[in-house]
């Protein structure tokens, strides 16, 4: 039996142990965004450190920021001539948001059927955790074929903002050849897939000013002007028309896209119904010829998320100020900044009489494209067909992962998306849940990942260049 | 000394213990919209009906209604020859809000300078209290010049809804020959005001529904229809431009003002920079000629006072249902009904594929405009003239009291709207308060009030008739 046909034994034997385990991760309530849970940020960062301590790994720490820790690992010693495998995943989660939508407690795991339900089970303890159950199963068995690091965030719920801050100085710490990243999705159990680019991402708030306090809009309705109402304008004017963002300069530096990776993505990615069932909703006209898959992949996208007017204004009041929220998403060329700045030149205009508008623009997040044919890539696919019998496909997402933009700028090395995810899987929503079988093909996609890696050490631009 | 001297001079002599007395008033906590303050409400109207008894009045009683209760009492047998004046106050209150935001508590009269602060001083129960003073100072001394109706509603902040739907059911117990009511303003101490208009009010919800669930903004940004995009394009559209009300057919019925009435009003009412003051902005641009007075009283308003996105939805998702809240103010000829269809029409076009429009129309109130020649309003006037020592002004108001319509329909008798709130009372807002020497002034008002009422009986339409 080969190391890796030991370590697959081991993973199949301890399932039910690993399973466990994972119950005990989900139940730490580590929501980064409530500042009333950063003892449970504590207390899971403890217990990773501490977890990955016991399976054998070593310099297990938890490096404290000025927000949540970052849980940090390394395997002992060095194996010579293998590639360094940077395992980035996250232990943060979502609000759990109202707990009455809940079928089961949010902080407690529970198992119905093939599925763990817990917030943060998918995404993204379970998926984080196959990658630590793969390497518990070669340090039990016949020892690792790579080097592994292991950064657990805990901010990627709200952007990674520490991390990404202190990503350059502590690089040198980290010294990979590879990224391996779990917190993507594949259509279906059966359809394995590696996600080969991330749309960036830019929030705004835009805020109308106006009367120095609420007013009622009986005695003053006709005379005193609505920053709510104003608002509305400015929404209306920059979500535009047939599906279009009405922002001039929006579409201007996105890539007209090949047509062998139009045939690409036709052939292997959701189809438009695919995509209307999980959206729950038909899609709005468009005038592009474009297909929903592209539509929310390579082209950009702009969401107002929320409106909400002074809540201290009755319900017969002109509201002082209102506010609204902007989710928008880029795709290759785009830039944050430069699209912070078409919305300024937007908002320059004068609101009318008695008006303010102001603009605060979040830290933005580039677009990411990644290989699909580099050694890290083809070790990844090959991994997956292994476990799952099936040859997976490379998708676009358009979602975004910020800490990904800036490994790319940091690091030049391969990055893979190996998500474990399923569409079904409820993140961000009320009963998260994960697949147990697709979490058990997890560890054994991850087992094979790492000796794949190991064979096509040559291949790795950064092991080449040593 | 005539009744009405010997009157003046109780309520001069008494002044300290009505104060305490609207102190014991105000320390009820009547929140009308709050389910919670029902026992509040019980006991503040079992006060009511006990301190109506012990001043003289008869019957003194409290109507259940489905709602709050209402307080009734009338006075003890019948003045021969003597007009019936039906005195309408409420008992209930807005919500008090932040606590945060008060100096004093909200339900604790608090008397600082001139000012007795508290949730409800001015709107209403200081202003219905100077009526029961007056009422007492006659009935403790030589006896009431008319007879009386007590009408204490528990939801007028609320719309009077229970009073409204029983009110001709109840009529025949009422017998009125002139209904006063004190809950509007005069512009300052020294220039009393009687208010001779009300706009109408209409208050709607604009529903737009989309995705069954609330989805993913980067998942499904650019394919899932927005209804939160959609109902800013609603709104913005429904509220025009250049401070017009962008509805077609919306000012059809609006009333051309006689140059007679627009010079009265300019020789009486706030000039413009007395409306922007108050209303902490300068006044958006409008394209026709109106004074902010104008365009506050006699040209109706459309006000959106709140958008609300799916609460569910978290702060990257695209929300599944998004509402904004109108509030809609009439002038005559316009007919509340008649409205609401207008937007109904509006909203007919087809909103985008996957998504679906609802309105929702609350009661709608319509505008009054009462007498200001009336043997009523005459009295009136010269009661105010009387205590105050200057002419009064009668005024358009651009608020409304829902209640004055439905007694404009039922009973074909003058209302008067005799108003002692100051513009300064910070009424519906935090640190509410009422100004002591105009509710002395006002208890000195209504007792000169009735004997002029008493003295004008013939002139009445109601006793004419008899």
């Amino acid at each position: 039996m080969t190391a890796t046909t030991s370590a697959i034994a081991y993973a199949r034997r301890e399932r039910r142990r690993f399973v466990d385990e994972l119950k005990e991760l989900v139940a730490f309530p580590t929501v980064s965004a409530d500042p009333r849970h950063a003892s449970g940020m504590q207390r899971c960062a403890a217990w990773l450190a501490d977890h990955l301590r016991a399976i054998g790994l070593d310099e297990a720490s938890i490096w404290p920021t000025a927000g949540h820790p970052v849980v940090f690992a390394r395997t002992k010693g060095v194996v010579d001539g293998a590639p360094t495998l940077l395992i980035y995943g996250h232990y943060d989660v979502q609000p759990e948001g109202a707990r009455a939508d809940w079928k089961t407690p949010p902080f407690q795991g529970t198992i119905r059927g093939d599925e763990l339900f817990a917030r943060g089970a998918s995404d993204d303890k379970g998926q984080l955790f196959a990658h630590i159950k793969a390497l518990e199963a070669y340090l039990a068995t016949g020892g690792l074929p790579v080097n592994a690091v292991c950064l657990f965030d805990g901010e990627e719920e709200i952007g990674s903002p520490q991390l990404i801050r202190m990503l350059s100085r502590v690089a040198p710490r980290i010294r990979a050849d590879v990224i391996v990243i779990s917190d993507t999705r594949m259509p279906s159990p059966d359809r394995p897939a590696l996600t080969y680019a991330l749309r960036g991402a830019l929030h705004l708030e835009v805020r109308v000013s106006g009367p120095t306090r609420s007013v009622h809009a009986g005695y003053f309705g006709g005379s005193a002007p609505n920053p709510l109402d104003h608002l509305t304008k400015v929404v209306a004017g920059l979500s535009g028309r047939n599906g279009a963002v009405g922002l001039e300069g929006f579409y201007d530096r996105v890539r007209t896209l090949s047509g062998e990776e139009r045939r690409y993505m036709a052939a292997t990615g959701p189809t438009d119904s695919e995509i209307v069932r999980a959206q729950g909703a038909v899609a709005p006209a468009m005038d592009r010829g474009y297909s929903l898959y592209e539509r929310t992949t390579v082209l950009p996208s702009l969401t107002v998320t929320r409106v909400l007017a002074d809540p201290n204004a009755g319900r017969a009041a002109i509201p002082a100020h209102a506010s609204a929220w902007f989710d928008i998403r880029l795709v290759p060329d785009q830039r944050p900044g430069e699209v912070a700045e078409l919305v300024r030149n937007r908002l320059s205009y004068a609101p009318g009489k008695g008006l303010r508008v102001s603009l605060r623009v979040g830290a933005g997040t580039r677009p990411v494209e990644l290989s699909r044919t580099d050694g890290a890539a083809r070790a990844a696919a090959s991994a997956y067909r292994t476990a799952f019998g099936v040859e997976p496909v490379f998708l676009r997402s358009g979602g975004s992962i910020g800490i990904v933009a800036a490994f790319v700028d940091t690091f030049s090395i391969p990055i893979v998306l190996m998500g474990f995810g399923l569409p079904g899987d409820g993140i961000h929503g009320p009963n998260e849940k994960f697949h147990l079988p697709t979490f058990f093909r997890g560890i054994e996609t991850s087992i094979w990942f790492m000796r794949n890696l190991r064979q096509a050490a040559r291949s790795l631009p950064a092991m080449a260049g040593r």
